[in-house]
């Protein structure tokens, strides 16, 4: 990058905050997904006016920027594909109020998703999206990614928590969309247009949040099952049966291993699958839906039922369910981690026929996911120095695709389409939808240089 | 308008659905503002094939199109301003199908809210968005202006529950936002921006709704109140206390003194305010619910507290609130109905404020709503025949949305922008955001024919 750009960056947010020596840009090469594309310069902004000056500077020498969080996508949104400027929104991280009154939270994107969680948990309030990453993640990239979590069956997910937004649109003008009102607003939605855009519209520099009165009591089980397909099924059943439980967890023998291997807790190493289920809400009708779900369980053919006796016991079932990730490094050094989602009667489909697709590929494929609301993570694993795998891993991932939009589901219940699922998004979009997002994309970047490559203006071949 | 075109249009829909006689437009001239724009023609199309040929036809002959549901729209949405023809969608009215196990339903734009929640319920389902037209507004209408309604409180708005719309482009292509999967997928998002965009941006022809289940039971209180100003202060506590009401009414004492003059069914006409109180879920909840709801309104004050105990008299409780929009006729024959929202805890600030405003300008405002979301409704009645009341009501009416935005409000909760709030859009979403609605109007719809001079394409004067 030539010097009069990262001087006049350097100008912009002060010199200790523009990052250009390769080792300090080899860090921001990568996110959670395995792409390495190394920026030109990373800056660290602290305010609006400094994104704003940044976008400006950019967009007069047409040079690619990338906005990024923790670095936590598992997409390839957070990444420079083109190069240029990535905007590493660290410092920006401020809670900036909690509205108790209003149930209203205006943070900036920086902000860690669990120090929100925690703060807000101090008024008696809760703040549901958890992805996986939510003690690294911040808050921006959520936003930007349209983030999930195990609480989604319950509360939904990050679009369902967004009332408003502050973003520096590319031509440096701001815009603050929706309203701090909690529920009601009318017309088009621009925050939702921006919410999942994924850097791609504009970058976020603040966020009005909802959030809900905290449960005042919860109880966690553990349902661990022979067959794989009973706990399926106790999913369909539980879901159907009107209950709506606040998570409902899947995972397989394969997860389960590889958790345990990780962590040593205790899992129950030869089961076929268990699910991870949580109820909150006033201690009456808490009592009573765990009563149904363990019954649901034992109908289902449940090998071991437990509840949680203390929160630390709880908590010690979750660090499983949220090991997972890092756990797969456990049986290969490369992932697919996918979020397809399905409608959630078709879950026990979706798990069989991954299980057809890693068969028929010869390459294994972990399942486990938010089965509650359809949305499951089956992960191919790999190593890609090994090509004749990479290249099964590849044929398996496109039949997950497929199979996926087959049974009506969507590529992405969380995770964002980013670079990863780009060449699929038109197959699921249809010629239209696609050109309607490249048309959108236009008018408000007609350069683009946001994020480029990714989304609708992916330049590889489409599916 | 010209034969070809009305032969060309006979040609798509058949002879029949094609009205062209003064007597017959007339009907179509007004929505249920007091605005009055005659068409030049109306058409009803059975499929989308006929819909796409009526917008290619009216494009290429460069006809404004505007889309109708039942005419219910509060902020003229459905009025064809400059002429052209009106798309009445009651003829594609059919409810494609319930699915229980993923609890979502496929409707046509023309289906009847009430004739969903129907059927819904009969398979334990619920189709909560309750607008008090909802016996006679069609889906595609609540779609396309994001309505309301009582249940918002709990369980949220129009735009919470559409999961996936067919639209027919201004180009005429059909796309399909969105997805069946109930709660999850990322990406800009589509659904929400053709959501809520009154027609301007296509006509809806297919929707794909979420439903959730059924409560078991519910409880229906009413709380009779000698000043208004505690009704809104049990508002304020009650949403303070954690409980989520599935409904939180307020009617001032002139909405009490209308309806019951316009229903006689016994409303305490001497009251300041009344609340209608709703309560659902598990039997266990509701009762511990209802129980300390009503110690909420004791402690605020109430002079009158009872709980519906059978389905008709809770049933008769509603027919009051659902009857206020009829009964404002009782007290003048124009009203302006605005749905101005604001966070919850100013609910009380909103009510003070409009009550100065009618001082101010000596004209009658009536103040109900859902005041549980901050959703309110300052109603300003008034005779336009009278030159100088009609000055006066647009003025208060001037205050009411600068009030609204002062509080950190929005202009519409769910009635939509339409042609009666479109000249105080741009003083809500600012300069930069006006001009992303323009631009992305002007994208889709470059000719600008598909419900022109409305929302970000009003013509007149901006405040």
């Amino acid at each position: 990058m030539n010097s009069t750009i990262l001087n006049e960056l350097r100008r912009i947010v002060g010199d200790r905050y523009v990052m250009s020596e390769k080792e300090d840009r080899i860090i921001y090469a990568s996110d959670s997904t395995m792409f390495d594309y190394c920026p030109d310069v990373v800056v660290q902004p602290a305010t609006r006016e400094e994104v704003v000056a940044i976008v400006k500077l950019a967009a007069r020498n047409n040079i690619p920027v990338t906005g990024r969080g923790a670095g936590t996508c598992l997409s390839g949104g957070a990444i420079a594909l083109k190069g240029g400027i990535i905007v590493d929104m660290v410092r920006m991280n401020r809670i900036r109020s909690i509205d108790a009154a209003n149930k209203v939270a205006v943070v900036e994107p920086g902000v860690i998703t669990f120090e929100l969680a925690s703060q807000a948990a101090k008024q008696g309030l809760l703040y549901p999206p958890d992805p996986s990453s939510w003690k690294e993640s911040t808050l921006g990239g959520n936003v930007a990614e349209c983030a999930g979590g195990p609480k989604g069956v319950k509360y939904g997910i990050t679009r369902n928590f967004v009332l408003s937004l502050e973003v520096v649109l590319p031509n440096g003008q701001v815009v603050e969309t929706g309203n701090a009102v909690d529920g009601d607003m009318c017309g088009p939605d621009w925050t939702m247009l921006l919410t999942g855009s994924e850097g791609t519209l504009g970058l976020i520099t603040a966020i009005t949040l909802r959030l809900v009165s905290a449960p005042i009591t919860k109880k966690t089980m553990l349902a661990i099952y022979e067959r794989l397909e009973d706990a399926a099924k106790t999913v369909s059943v539980t879901m159907a049966s009107g209950i709506i439980p606040t998570t409902l967890e899947l995972m397989d023998n394969m997860a389960i291993v590889a958790t345990e291997k990780a962590l040593k807790i205790g899992l129950p190493v030869h089961a076929g699958g268990l699910l991870l289920i949580e109820v909150d809400g006033v201690p009456s009708t808490v009592e009573e839906n765990a009563k149904r779900i363990s019954e649901i369980c034992q109908e289902c053919g449940v090998m071991e039922f437990k509840i949680a006796q203390t929160a630390a016991e709880a908590e010690k079932l979750w660090a499983a369910r949220r090991g997972i990730a890092k756990a797969f490094g456990q049986i290969a050094p490369c992932k697919y981690a996918e979020d397809a989602t399905v409608p959630r009667s078709l879950v026990p489909v979706l798990v069989e026929k991954s299980m057809e697709i890693a068969k028929k590929h010869n390459i294994p494929i972990l399942i486990c996911g938010h089965a509650g609301d359809g949305n499951m993570h089956p992960t191919i694993l790999f190593d890609k120095r090994d090509k004749a795998a990479f290249e099964r891993a590849e044929k398996a991932l496109a039949d997950v695709h497929i199979v996926t939009l087959e049974l009506g589901g969507t590529l992405s219940g969380e995770h964002g389409i980013g670079f990863a699922k780009a060449p699929y998004l038109r197959a699921e979009v249809g010629p239209v939808g696609y050109k309607l997002g490249k048309d959108v994309k236009a008018v408000i970047d007609p350069e683009n240089f946001m994020n480029p490559g990714k989304m609708f203006n992916y330049e590889g071949e489409l599916h």
